[in-house]
């Protein structure tokens, strides 16, 4: 028996999410049509209206749902320093430790030749325009540490040091309550040569 | 900084799918804001689709986007033996198996007097009418070895039995591949009182 087209519908395009595999997006879409109508069309306009109301923060490019995120509409941020992230949810992150008190920049991505993706995919003119624009003391650039953080991270520092801003990175090393027993071996590279004086 | 409402909406609509959890449904959220509004619109129309298209079988209630599904509408399945399984997910996976040529009965649920689920609440009722309607010779008794599946097939075949209806029970035994040494206790004990003679 094949499965009824509706279904075989709704399975494609659930099994086209990320990290979903084939047996999740099948019981999933079992889940969907025994649900009731109501519940259904609510996660259909959940779907609809976050894709057509979020929009990027004409500033910052933080996901925002008016021309400006609400960390850029915010008077107690100190507009001099510029955090770069990655994506939206590295934003999230920062702010979840609230010990920030900067704006940001998202750039949408990192540097990745082997997928195309050059600085004119991201939003790093946008970052140079602000720096323009306003009086910036330090950038902190927050990209991940993997290989294409740190090549992302690094070209915009050769970028930025000329212009002669403070440009610094985020540490890396032991995470806090972590042991140094199962740390890897790179983290416990950078974390001694990152060593400070006490 | 609190989440943007489009997207805590979708945050919570994610959230409360089976399965998925809150990373899971964070990872979600940010995808589907990523992906083209051409994309995210075939998904909720998927979804809104499977749930008005999809509707029970009249004959065995598996899920049909007609008045009667594939299976009952085939002309060369064995009408006189029913099979009953819990869910239609039962029934495609009986399907997979390309071993069984009857039809099937699904009943959408087993009894469980703790969730209060009665014979009211299963297409119980529904099956003793077609048994009265058409000729059967054979009821497999399918539902799922855990407690609420053997006590409905118990149910169902002390109600069978009196009608002079052939009940059976799909067996329960070490998988085919399947190593004795890792069998549970109640499988292996199942094995070798279903034993047969060969």
């Amino acid at each position: 028996m094949r499965m009824i087209k509706p279904m075989a519908d709704l399975y494609e395009q659930l099994r086209r999410l990320p990290g979903i595999g084939s047996k999740t997006a099948m019981r999933l879409a079992y889940h969907i049509v025994d649900r009731p109508e109501a519940e259904v069309r609510q996660l259909a306009s959940a779907l609809l209206a976050a894709k057509q109301q979020i929009r990027l923060c004409s500033v910052c490019f933080n996901l925002s749902d008016g021309e400006c995120c609400e960390i850029c509409s915010r008077k107690d941020r100190d507009g001099s320093v510029i955090c770069v992230v990655e994506q939206p949810q590295d934003l999230m992150a920062m702010e979840r430790s609230h010990g920030y008190k900067g704006i940001y920049h998202v750039l949408h991505g990192v540097l990745s030749p082997l997928d195309g993706i050059g600085p004119d995919n991201l939003k790093i003119r946008e970052l140079f325009l602000r720096l323009q624009r306003t009086q910036i003391k330090e950038v902190i650039l927050a990209t991940n540490s993997d290989v294409e953080g740190e090549a992302t991270a690094a070209y915009l520092a050769q970028l930025l040091k000329p212009i002669g801003i403070r440009v610094s990175r985020i540490a890396h090393g032991i995470p806090v309550g972590g042991d140094l027993e199962y740390a890897d071996e790179v983290t416990l590279a950078r974390a001694l040569e990152n060593r400070r004086t006490i």
